[in-house]
């Protein structure tokens, strides 16, 4: 894969970018927190939440409904417990849909679709939301997981961490089946999806808490497909996409010699 | 593109498919209703909706909380009006995180995340579920969108209708974009994605009401991929993926001679 991306990296420099996590670098909203709603009657207030127990509780979570249901049980069962209503009566059933990219479907990775359904459920100022959701599928994109290894996994074997560049939990199973060499329907390829909802429960959980404290700023995590947003993406030359994933899964033939 | 799958198809009469569409032919759950939910005290009752209110306030509720939001609260804008709670309470707010294949990613059309998170609150068993939400992914990828033309639309020109293949919200704005010539921060383009959200709204109501009927029985939609998962989908020779997508978007050197 050749990166040469000189002509058009000198484009994006006198492009705006509209959206997008290199955007927030001109578009930064700052500090922001959950203080305002609260002043405003909003029932629907984040707590701070222990870090360690998201993790744990997004891995057992899976294994009760899913994906999408573990990542977004890791806060919520705490939330419940800790406060009651109206976090007892949320319909949390309602995220088993998304499990295994929508009901089995591979498109988006239940994780980060529970992960966003709790920053929206939380943040309700668009441009944080945006962003912080943002930060949480690009950090999806470019880490190795699984990363959790829990002492109580079913698992004894090592499980092998591999990064997928994809939100898509398509991709993403497909690759760690690829060099793992499990099949997707072993039951080691299912642990690996349980850590991964405890990895990203993890991360969700991180992140509303620096929101709480007012410390949440967009990460600037740049991606090489920024550079094919500044002509295809909102404001370029061309116009004709939507999107922040990494083209370069499925479109490697136009990552050098495009013009 | 040549669908010469001949041997994959032999290969596939031999096979079983485990999970999917094609697979609901001989995994049907027959006849389904929320009858046996009501008997158990779940609050989360369906009741009939009016398709065409669907459909209308699908495409208004995109005006007010992106796609996500507009799919969900064609229906429970009409819940919360005629059956009061807990339809009320419910935090619809949350729905804006899907926005634009989630905060703007182009991952799942928002629409389909909205309209896959209404059955998955209504319906809780399992096969239904999922036999349900697939139906709906599959027939988003095999129609031409959009249907709706309201009266009210700011648009007075024709919009283009265009079939994506696919799931994703990138795909789909792009192949829109790409036939009708309009770019992706258009307001034809916006209200392309409006309309759209009237569509899902208007079919997930539609299921829904003919489950409650008891009248529900998963289509048995058809996709080139079914030849594709009888290896490499559960129970098959390779069972290395995950997914019910069109698998001819991204892999379309592997249709034939793929052996």
């Amino acid at each position: 894969m050749d990166y040469n991306l000189t002509r058009r990296q000198m484009i994006r420099l006198g492009t705006s970018f509209g959206m997008g996590l290199a955007g927030a670098v001109f578009f930064d909203h700052g500090l922001s927190s959950n203080a305002a709603d609260a002043s405003q009657g909003n029932p629907w207030q984040y707590h701070e939440l222990d870090i360690p127990t998201s993790e744990k509780l997004g891995y057992k979570g899976f294994y009760k409904g899913g994906c999408a249901y573990g990542t977004f049980y890791g806060a919520m069962f705490q939330l419940s417990r800790k406060h009651g209503e109206p976090y007892s009566s949320f319909p949390i059933h309602m995220m088993k849909f998304g499990t295994s990219g929508v009901a089995g479907y591979g498109s988006l990775c239940g994780c980060l679709n529970g992960g966003a359904a709790l920053i929206g459920l939380f943040c309700q100022d668009d441009a944080v939301r945006n962003q912080m959701i943002q930060e949480l599928l690009r950090w999806y994109e470019q880490t190795k997981f699984p990363i959790y290894k829990p002492s109580f996994s079913p698992i004894e074997t090592e499980i092998v961490q591999t990064k997928s560049n994809s939100v898509l939990c398509h991709i993403s199973v497909g690759e760690w089946c690829g060099i793992s060499g499990y099949k997707a329907s072993s039951k080691e390829r299912l642990d690996r999806c349980a850590r991964l909802a405890g990895d990203v429960s993890k991360k969700t959980t991180d992140m509303l808490n620096s929101w709480l404290k007012g410390g949440y700023l967009a990460a600037n995590l740049s991606s090489i497909s920024d550079d094919c947003r500044a002509c295809h993406g909102r404001g370029g030359e061309v116009d004709d996409i939507k999107g922040l994933m990494d083209c370069s899964i499925c479109h490697d033939d136009k990552l050098s010699d495009h013009y």
